[in-house]
């Protein structure tokens, strides 16, 4: 197999060292020898038909036109740009020019998901290839197989929960005592939060893990603007400490619900109980409790970021495309 | 498809409500339309080659030879008869036999997992069969399936949970005040604990779940007398009030943990913060944390018994040998 990887942050950083350190495991358990055929940076592209050495410093160089040839020259496309949430930027592109390839896609970009996800699995399909985004909601824990695969058979009919763990970690701040503008601040300080912290702390990350959650698993086919969001910048610590009195907390809430033959979308502050196991998911942690018709409520916790973990992701989504070609 | 039930309490029924209410669905969407060929009961059988009509009260006789006619009529055989912990019981006899004849074999019963677990996946794989046990831990919450499938390549370092709920019933009535002794009787009374309910205070159930975690998910080979077990019948009203007095609570935990290459297991009452997810774990509810390398701590939640969710978890193991052979 032949992987392409479009952009080359933390996450594609995380992948590319699984491979590398897990070389002789997943060669031995899987009979799977990836190459990486392409790394396409802001900064240049590396591509070799015979796949980069990853054990030595990257070389990336200039070149004309990187995506093309990557697409051309690989198997799967993991496609790692930014998440833009409105028009699903350069992703979007990437994706399409890949699945109308008839190339396998894998990615932790929530822009193609939230813009086009209809059009993105039909393409797939009409071209025999396969469409993942484990990735893309809670990192590497396996929200999307929990939700899309697992759960399916039981019906699911709302999934409410933690998504986003930078306004996570700064309401759990403002517990500990202080401003919203000090937990901000330690935030951004501690590399949780990015210097223009709008997409966090005004809901659009959640919004469009909403949006996500809402068009793979519950037949949605809504947009970052359909979904009633509200950020966190208007907590205050009186806000704070008065749920506290009242043995509740405030958590940033995303929400998806099936009403009739639509479903509905929200991300806003909640007071919830402490009772609620979701107001126990403090710091980075996100959490998902899906209602299902079958067996109730089934809650997953786990770890909602970071390079390493949502770089498993990618690897647990390649193996996935792995195994299906090895059986077809 | 045709199935065999051998014993049929709460989450036979729930399974054979499962497979009424959905016939249409299952149809539809997998093109699944098994019969039951035979029901086992302590009653007498029923047994009819073209499928017993479900739709009508089913009508049990006594029979000279039940299970072999069962087995030999059937290709799928689901085990519930009650768990034997120490011997594996009837049930595993019935596991024997239907593997040995290449059946495929779904079960909700924890004794022949408990005593034989290896022994019963080497005759499925030897015979071509496939043995499935999704209800056997967290009854209807997919705890194998994300054990065993979905988180396997993060490896699982440990696991730690709360997998009986009568214990963690009495726990949480003793927390809202009252002895040992009258937390019982009101499990009693409501259907949560049985008239002998060593099983569940001494920790025999949690231990039998525990061995079957660690026998399946973490390669281990232990059996139930290897757990080191407590069960709760030594909490006093006492214990709970200081252990509340300083943020914690009293839980049944039970845990499996790697080390050098073996495993050990323990089912033990544990104070734990009411910072700890597993703090909030309330009445008959069950939950798991599993320790990983790649992804860190994953914890699932849900219901850990009722007819209708363990026979859901049937249903799924029946679906997914149904999948297979329709792709073989």
């Amino acid at each position: 197999m032949k992987i392409a990887l479009i952009g080359f942050g933390n996450v594609g950083r995380g992948f590319v060292d699984l491979l590398t350190t897990r070389r002789e495991a997943l060669a031995a358990d899987d009979g799977f020898a990836p190459q990486v055929t392409a790394i396409i940076t802001t900064r240049g592209a590396a591509l070799d038909s015979e796949g980069v050495d990853l054990s030595r410093d990257i070389v990336f160089a200039p070149h004309p036109n990187p995506v093309d040839a990557a697409i051309a020259g690989a198997d799967v496309i993991v496609e790692l740009t930014p998440t833009e949430a409105q028009t699903g930027g350069a992703g979007l592109q990437h994706c399409r020019k890949a699945l109308s390839a008839g190339k396998h896609v894998v990615t932790a970009n929530k822009g193609p998901l939230v813009v086009a996800y209809r059009e993105l699995a039909a393409l797939a399909k009409a071209n025999g290839a396969q469409f993942r985004f484990e990735g893309t909601v809670m990192g590497g824990t396996p929200a999307m197989v929990l939700g899309l695969e697992t759960l399916a058979a039981a019906g699911v009919r709302s999934v409410r929960g933690i998504v986003n763990g930078t306004t996570n970690f700064i309401l759990s701040q403002m517990e500990a005592g202080g401003s919203y503008a000090d937990a901000l601040a330690t935030a951004q300080t501690m590399g949780y939060a990015e210097a223009d912290p709008t997409g966090d702390v005004e809901g659009w990350d959640a919004a469009a893990k909403a949006v996500i959650l809402a068009n793979t698993m519950m037949g949605g086919d809504l947009r970052v603007n359909d979904v009633d969001r509200e950020g966190i910048t208007g907590i205050t610590a009186e806000m704070i400490d008065e749920a506290k009195a009242e043995g509740q907390r405030w958590k940033l809430i995303a929400q998806v619900i099936r009403h009739g033959h639509g479903v509905a979308a929200s991300v806003r502050p909640t007071r919830i109980p402490l009772t609620d196991p979701l107001a126990l998911v403090g710091g980075g942690m996100n959490a998902l409790t899906f209602t299902t018709e079958a067996i109730g409520e089934v809650t997953l916790m786990g770890a909602g970021a970071g390079g390493k973990a949502t770089g498993f992701a990618i690897l647990t989504d390649v193996l996935k495309i792995h195994r299906s070609l090895q059986t077809a």
